[in-house]
């Protein structure tokens, strides 16, 4: 066993010394997660410039028995990129590796290293006139390697699918230091097993990603949002339909906000304003985007609108004349975390659903909740185009606050086998980490915990790679 | 070792006896393959009627060490669906399982069992209002449990993505006979490895997809389809540019096809007319696809082409004024596979390439294609949107087809290592089989094939699911 300032050396000697940090202080950044849930320790955090120094601090590593935390912008959401408290991992942080090796615009492709930010990526696309559809709230740090490893998901799921639909290759440092030149750029190939799958979504612990061969997409040429008030989420179901039927694949962003989740950024945030009146407890931010002019689009959503409210499925509605009004909508969605955050504590579910099962969920969640802890405050808002609610428990007066989290695994039994037996799922774009890995045992099958072990076993035979994370 | 006419009872006893056929001449249409490379013999052909069925079929199989081939519509072009010819297998066919378990129009999803033809499938999306958008030649007889095995493709895989992209989940008897109920209809799910992907694309090595839930997108309204002839590949592709710039995601297809490969249609069928005059080497099918009207939806073509025409780009181009005129221009390029199996014998390759490599591979192909055999024909047409080439040699004179086939392994040689210099795959759409099993050794790295072999062993330690294809 390699003592401390043995392996610092040897980290020193492939990284160079001021990328390797062992000072539990120096470290204490890229030892807690975004939330501030896990606090982990580690040997050391080594920060690797190239795919070669990864593979030769994974090859040190596996040499020595030590395990590895692949990390990229620490922003995850259940502690998969936080290392455990037992302190014997090296955190092997890819933030350096940011190099846009290559944007072919006449393809549709680009290639990135892991530590490019998803914002950095949007932008060399955009530069390229065209598009990198991914999109969420952590946009500006997390990192692209991060958004493999977790099958990130975001605002343009309806139209564009999750991350693993935009990769066509990434580069993967395997458990034992070998590199896996994957990266094709191909939009066909069927030559046996589609590799790539396996580390897309398996949250570093089968490699790590260090560069990614990403889709993508025409650059539209014009959006429309609008603002849409509902009396219920079966309302915003059938809304969604309309739209989908009448703009087809132009339905990029179908986002339900409940009021409490509203209710919580007009308080925290005070120079934020309810785009409507009234007190609707649903809205819906809806956005459209297509080749071609913008005028023509927002007529299009106009019509769209006015013959639905012709129905009385929709209350009132207001679409954006320009782009800071639809910023400034956006802005309204994308401040419910930090308004949730400001707020203080609360216990946090990311459940995905059959679309027609949404409304079901919400009726019996809400009751049994009530039953359980009379006045708890529930803010649901997300992707409510793919079926993905953030559906997010706190009380009213913060001395419960400690009585929340320690009755936290009793609300989240509650919600998650509701999700579950509504054939629903626990984790629909924010992984399972530290933070469900132990849930995921009770609601996938024998025979898939089976076959994800023998997967693990199989690639990472000596589980040196992210453990205590996802299996 | 259990003896042919015990086997046969057993299989009964699991199917009923009149869809057990173990009679050579009985069972001869599922020994050999649709193009007639490929006929195997086997123990015995079955056909259950139900995933239970096949289970049992399956755990009979794997407690006799009976290898197992998995069937579908049995119109792959690679034999990975036809069972070698040593004779021990049992060919399970899974073209009796038709159902299609649910149509979710207002989820955009639904549940089809694996011996569903493509067309069927298309056709329920249909009558709900929806598009399933995979599209390909073989659609009114290969089976989508097939379509899924082989991560099928076809002309809407441009805009729609492949096969893997239009699945949501999957229902699989593992090689020791237990089923995976992985029929999940989440747009959003990540709760650790995403299992199906290993089974998408693997050609029935690793168990027998009985049911699959699909994606399914908004049906749009209009389409508007035309001919385009264009001096040059490299002018094709700049009009994608051009059309994908102009028309966003509308572009729904993009085929190319060479004057070798429509002289074969115009000389074969006497009844199909070359949709423009004059002596283009190239030409490209176009089709849009929208929401909204057809007429907006074809001035659009009709603007984007002639701004095209005025660079000097586009020679000529014809836009269907109606759906009989369009269908016309579709006939001809779906005719093209007929009219080669009627032209005789041919050296098939279904490759990709980067796009901006298409060039440069068709002239470095010709040129060494030509020296070593001066005068050979070269039809080539396929998804050029894609990347995806089927580029097929043939011979003027029919008395030299014998040689021709003798030498497909040194044309093969010759394509497929200029595909590789210019980091294409020598399989786009068609996957493996036993066609190209070997093949693949040399062109994917020691590593992959590895990791391949390591999968393979973990699913189905006893190799007993379709030995000899893929891997």
């Amino acid at each position: 066993m390699l003592v401390d300032a043995e392996l610092e050396s040897r980290l020193s000697a492939i990284v160079g010394a001021e990328f390797v940090r062992t000072d539990a202080g120096a470290m204490e950044p890229w030892l807690t997660d975004w939330r501030g849930r896990y606090t982990g320790r580690a040997r050391a955090v080594v920060f690797p410039a190239s795919t070669e120094q990864v593979a030769e601090v994974v090859r040190l590593c596996a040499e020595q028995d030590i395990p590895m935390v692949p990390q990229g912008g620490n922003t995850g959401l259940c502690g998969g990129g936080t290392p455990l408290d037992d302190g014997v991992s090296v955190v092997i942080n890819v933030s350096r590796m940011k190099t846009i090796r290559r944007v072919d615009a006449a393809a549709y492709t680009m290639i990135a290293e892991a530590g490019t930010t998803l914002a950095d990526v949007q932008r060399a696309a955009a530069e390229a006139g065209r598009l990198f559809p991914l999109s969420l709230a952590a946009e500006g740090s997390c990192e692209i390697g991060g958004n493999v490893s977790t099958n990130a998901g975001g605002v343009q799921v309806l139209r564009y699918g999750n991350m693993r639909d935009l990769v066509l290759g990434i580069e993967v440092v395997l458990p034992d230091g070998r590199i896996w030149h994957g990266l094709r750029t191909l939009r066909k190939d069927n030559t046996g097993y589609d590799l790539k799958q396996l580390f897309i979504g398996a949250e570093g612990t089968l490699g790590i990603v260090t560069a990614v061969a990403l889709k993508l997409y025409a650059q539209p040429s014009a959006r429309s949002t609008a603002w849409v008030q509902v009396a219920s989420p079966d309302a915003a179901l059938s809304l969604l339909g309309r739209l989908r039927d009448s703009c087809g694949d132009r339905l990029t962003a179908f986002e339900l906000i409940g009021y409490e989740a509203l209710g919580l950024v007009l308080h925290h945030m005070p120079d934020v304003r309810a785009p409507l009146q009234g007190e609707q407890p649903w809205a819906v931010l809806v956005e459209l985007a297509d080749a071609g002019c913008e005028d023509e689009l927002r007529g299009r959503l106009e019509a769209a609108l006015e013959s639905v409210m012709e129905t009385g499925m929709v209350q009132d509605a207001v679409i954006a004349q320009n782009t800071a009004q639809a910023k400034a909508l956006w802005a309204l969605r994308e401040a419910i975390p930090e308004a949730q955050k400001r707020e203080g504590v609360s216990v946090k579910h990311d459940i995905a659903l059959p679309l027609d099962r949404v409304g079901a969920f919400l009726q019996r969640a809400g009751d049994a909740l009530e039953a359980y802890w009379p006045g708890v405050r529930i803010a649901v808002f997300g992707h409510l185009g793919d079926g993905n609610l953030h559906y997010n428990l706190s009380c009213s007066a913060a001395e419960e606050n400690q009585l929340l989290l320690e009755r936290s695994g009793v609300l989240n039994r509650i919600v998650y086998d509701i999700v579950d037996a509504l054939n629903g799922t626990i984790s629909a774009e924010h992984g399972l980490g530290q933070l469900k890995r132990e849930e995921i045992r009770r609601y996938r099958s024998e025979l898939e915990l089976e076959m994800m072990g023998a997967i693990k076993r199989t690639l990472d035979p000596r589980g040196l790679m992210n453990p205590g994370k996802l299996i």
